[in-house]
């Protein structure tokens, strides 16, 4: 496994493998990874010839009253789980070797208005600007994502057609703990307390995932789900909503395939979490 | 030579190349080809194994009262220019191919919000679009852009730094009419009278050159300019400025490499010009 910390340096990899006619597959990753990375480097593994992982905790993609700066780190711990599953190639750069000067940056419409892009404003300009520059350091057949991050996964598919990226962006199901909470790297901020508190969100889905059906307002979907969540004291609800799964857009009935994301606030902890619902027939 | 009217095609054009081991040369374009165009495909045809010419008046880069409509066009006089300069591939698409349902944009700052950015809003974004989806589309090694659309070189030579295209930018130099007036596919808006004081932006340019100097408050040598233009009846200027080579942000005095940018309307035609200038020592 070799590990790039340049832009230029990755490039001379990757060119060494295009020359071989090797297809590429690529986990972007702010690092800290657990098995939930884990499963999208396995898939990945066993999809493509080379794999590549980035470990790049992006500063664009965060606010600035966010936790960039407290973002757990531990790149040793990162390589060495990178290096047992296979990895081919780590980039790990620093924030100056990605953004120097830069004034370029990618967006998207309609699809980053809503959910976690209202309430973290410039978040998915981000992810969008560090996607597109990684596809094109690495130059990926494939790319790996986690559904937990459903949005972002949706607005990442949407963006690599619209720029014609010819990268084959694919989603990899939450994984979870034991007791249903999905694994996060921010999962390390949770004191012992809010620990036992956060699988309310795993059970607010259960609920959520045992009364939905077709034809059933969002409406009353998202307040039996909040109910579930309003028992729990340490957590505070930020959103539960009922999108269109392509458009991201609120639906008012469950009719198409939709995506039930929410996010909570677990002490001062940010979580997020979803299920996704397709009516049969 | 090729005629690729999707993108898929276009891309098993591509494909069959970077298999082949060939470097690939763009030229983007929004047809109606002279010579200034002409000189980019030459440029492109020496430097490559393999030149691909986009043909495509890309909506998203015209402002809603501009000149999309009546953007002159003439696909066969095309082909046959693009054939006999040898060049390997057209790519000829549709609107509807390039945008349909699109949401991803690229957009650039500071360097874009003055002289035709200001101008033009929204029309270095829909440049920046298009160049990011012709990169990735025809992932050429090199493309090739004209020195007379100074701030669009300038933009696109940032962007593609910027995301790491991984794409070298080259410039090449104005082409002109005998009479001096830089060619461009909009001159056939101009009629007669027009056509005959077009020229004075030549003559701007040709007497700021002679001016300029270290030292000189960039404010003389603009007003200097404005004189010649304001002598010819036909011609209403737009602005005549002084910028930074690098940023495109207005200089007080002259130091280090500016351009001198003009944009000035010949009747409802819109042309612009410029000219550059490095201090020696």
């Amino acid at each position: 496994m070799e590990i790039a910390r340049t832009v230029e340096e990755a490039r001379r990899i990757v060119r060494g493998w295009k020359k071989d006619g090797l297809d590429i597959g690529l986990v972007p990753t702010m690092g800290y990874l657990h098995e939930g990375h884990g499963s999208l480097i396995a898939a990945a593994r066993k999809e493509n010839a080379r794999v590549a992982v980035s470990i790049f905790v992006n500063p664009t993609q965060f606010g600035p009253n966010e936790d960039l700066a407290r973002y757990p780190r531990d790149f040793e711990r990162d390589r060495a789980l990178c290096e047992n599953m296979g990895a081919d190639l780590i980039f790990h750069p620093e924030p100056e070797e990605m953004y120097q000067g830069a004034q370029a940056f990618v967006d998207i419409g309609l699809l980053a208005d809503t959910l976690d892009g209202a309430a973290r404003p410039g978040h998915f300009r981000g992810v969008c600007t560090v996607v597109s520059k990684l596809f094109n350091i690495v130059q990926p057949d494939r790319a790996y994502f986690g559904e937990k991050d459903a949005q972002q996964l949706a607005i990442i598919k949407k963006m690599a057609f619209d720029l014609n990226f010819g990268v084959q962006v694919i989603g990899c199901p939450i994984v979870r703990e034991s007791d249903g909470l999905a694994k996060s790297s921010r999962n390390t901020y949770l004191n012992a307390a809010e620990r036992a508190a956060a699988p309310v969100l795993y059970r607010a889905i259960q609920h959520g995932k045992s009364i939905i059906k077709k034809g059933m307002p969002a409406q009353m979907l998202i307040s039996e789900m909040e109910k579930v969540l309003a028992a729990e004291p340490l957590a505070k609800t930020e959103y539960v909503a009922v999108v269109d799964a392509m458009t991201m857009q609120p639906v008012d009935t469950i009719e198409g395939a939709v995506l039930v994301p929410l996010a909570v606030r677990v002490g001062s902890t940010r979580l997020i979490d979803n299920f996704s619902f397709a009516p049969q027939g």
